[in-house]
């Protein structure tokens, strides 16, 4: 592929309006260094309306016009997955439609995940080998590697070759983008034996074993934070449950602090010398400001950032889906799958 | 009954060892106002040798001797459930037994969760009525509420009807042990429509929604410590996750504080100041400090206290069991099953 890395970006998800997306788009072209370019899908008229605003904010010190690629309607937050496979005119199902005749090499969108999700699918297809797509999300962890957990919403039922292909696009993923060597995966459980858990989690240990991935066994839920393992993976069920109640750690922290302060002067003082650093904290425990969630498994590459997105999250966004492109992610996946797939599996480790 | 209620401790649990245990006694019996005895089940020599030994620490001011029934074994903390079982003469069997004959009316263990769950179930049976025991655990929330999560890794597969059943389980413990006026239910999902989920939350949502409990429908995984709902029903497996992951959550801030303030002045002052607040957050958020999880729905008391319990939460877990003797949860249980059981909820509701 000599041509430009070129990603599209949805221009109307997110909750904070255009202004906030080409805001991230202008962030990263200013990174870009001519590696990628960005096209924007939406709404023409208030696509370039944003533009405009954003020109006098930021004083014309960046470039903040883009392409764009007109889609008179979009998909909110509170629809339904199945319309924004039905509404073929919404900006996010232009976008999919563009990466599908390879217009463009990725999509990143701010908009409603389960509309994404279905939307991806639906009009770019699994990638071949692979059964059932995963969301994954970066974690920060104690031990400074971070973590990869997936699945985190995609699934809320898995089966264990499911299980065992997460582990597989993780790797790669964690090795591809997050430069991990030979990344650890470990079985999300509640217990460390591989006796331990449910049929689904004892089948799916025996397949990763059997695996040629670096697998370390099951992990619980105190390990995910420690940095037990470089992927965890799970269904999407208990993956989502685990990021969203470590998103609210924030909130509920700064709660009891203001609660338990009160009455302490010391304290008082305390908080107002770590104000800085509180602030970070709760960035750090937020899963937005990580560059967004891939759906990994789907013929493409879909970048799916929270709505509450900062313009910083967008540009991590589309720095992760050019990377992704340009390092070939899918195609690695790929490879190891046809040469370690489940059935091989056993057979490759033994060779 | 008009005998004094008898409390069965298990001395020999607990990573700390008896001394912990027993200190754990001291405090409770110094509250109790002789509203319970205090029975320790453990070994004999090993118990009494304890007991002097915190006499000398504690400077008599308070009664450290105790009843001793004397088991000649114990069961450690990498024993399998199964162990607990078979091995009749340990602390954790004998105190069952006792339980099961009437010389006591609840038991309180540090030991082996595992051990506890299927020594209480195989000694003592379940309630009527009730098809899987829950271990329930509660966690302060931001409302200041506080929530009761069940099941929290007793049943790492649950049915519908199981859910329904940790529904009223949850709700007549958090009525009558924690005092929620009306205690509100969530189900435990990943979306808040009805048809979100996986298919045994929509078939619970179902169940919960035509019962008599007040069900206030699905609650994600950001929910929970915001206080959403008094009571949370989920499968073990997913309950068991969250509550590691819960409780990991103080070291991992404890670690980011550490690496973040390296290299700043102001915030090493604040750390400085911060410190006491900071030691009280970690309790708060360590669910091992809020006197142990009762595991509901067998045909007795049994509280699990954490391994590495502290004398204060062996006092508190000791307190709820009195209380749930005195209170007769088990009782209040089974009266609402009879009068909504599951086949009769719709009609008890319209009725």
């Amino acid at each position: 592929m000599s041509r430009l890395i070129r990603i599209g970006l949805d221009a109307m998800g997110g909750d904070h309006g255009p202004e906030t997306i080409i805001e991230g788009a202008a962030l990263a072209q200013k990174e870009a260094n001519g590696d990628f370019q960005i096209v924007l899908v939406g709404h023409q008229d208030r696509v370039q309306e944003a533009s405009e605003r954003l020109k006098h904010k930021l004083r014309h010190r960046v470039k903040t016009v883009f392409p764009i690629h007109h889609a008179a309607d979009s998909i909110g937050m509170e629809d339904s997955p199945s319309e924004a496979v039905k509404r073929k005119d919404s900006s996010l199902s232009l976008a999919m439609q563009l990466q599908k005749q390879g217009e463009i090499d990725a999509v990143v969108s701010a908009g409603n995940t389960g509309a994404v999700m279905a939307s991806a699918l639906f009009t770019m297809g699994r990638l071949e080998g692979i059964d059932r797509p995963a969301l994954a999300i970066y974690l920060p962890t104690q031990n400074q590697r971070g973590v990869l957990i997936l699945d985190v919403g995609a699934n809320a039922y898995c089966k264990p070759t499911n299980l065992y292909e997460f582990g597989v696009m993780g790797s790669i993923y964690s090795a591809t983008i997050l430069n991990r060597e030979n990344p650890s995966v470990g079985l999300l459980s509640i217990g460390e034996e591989r006796s331990k858990g449910n049929p689904v989690t004892v089948d799916s240990h025996k397949l990763l074993s059997e695996s040629s991935l670096n697998f370390i066994g099951n992990v619980e839920g105190n390990d995910v934070l420690k940095g037990k393992a470089d992927v965890v993976v799970c269904d999407g069920f208990v993956g989502n449950v685990m990021i969203k109640l470590a998103e609210s750690f924030g909130g509920f922290l700064a709660h009891l602090l203001r609660h338990q302060v009160r009455s302490n002067l010391l304290s008082k003082m305390g908080v107002f010398f770590l104000k800085y650093t509180f602030k970070k904290l709760k960035k750090t425990l937020d899963y937005a400001e990580y560059g967004g969630a891939p759906l990994l498994g789907v013929n493409g590459v879909s970048i799916i950032c929270h709505g509450s997105s900062s313009p910083k999250a967008i540009k991590n966004g589309i720095r992760v889906a050019a990377s992704m492109v340009r390092k070939k992610v899918n195609h690695k996946i790929q490879e190891m799958l046809s040469f370690h797939g489940v059935g091989n599996s056993v057979k490759a480790k033994t060779a």
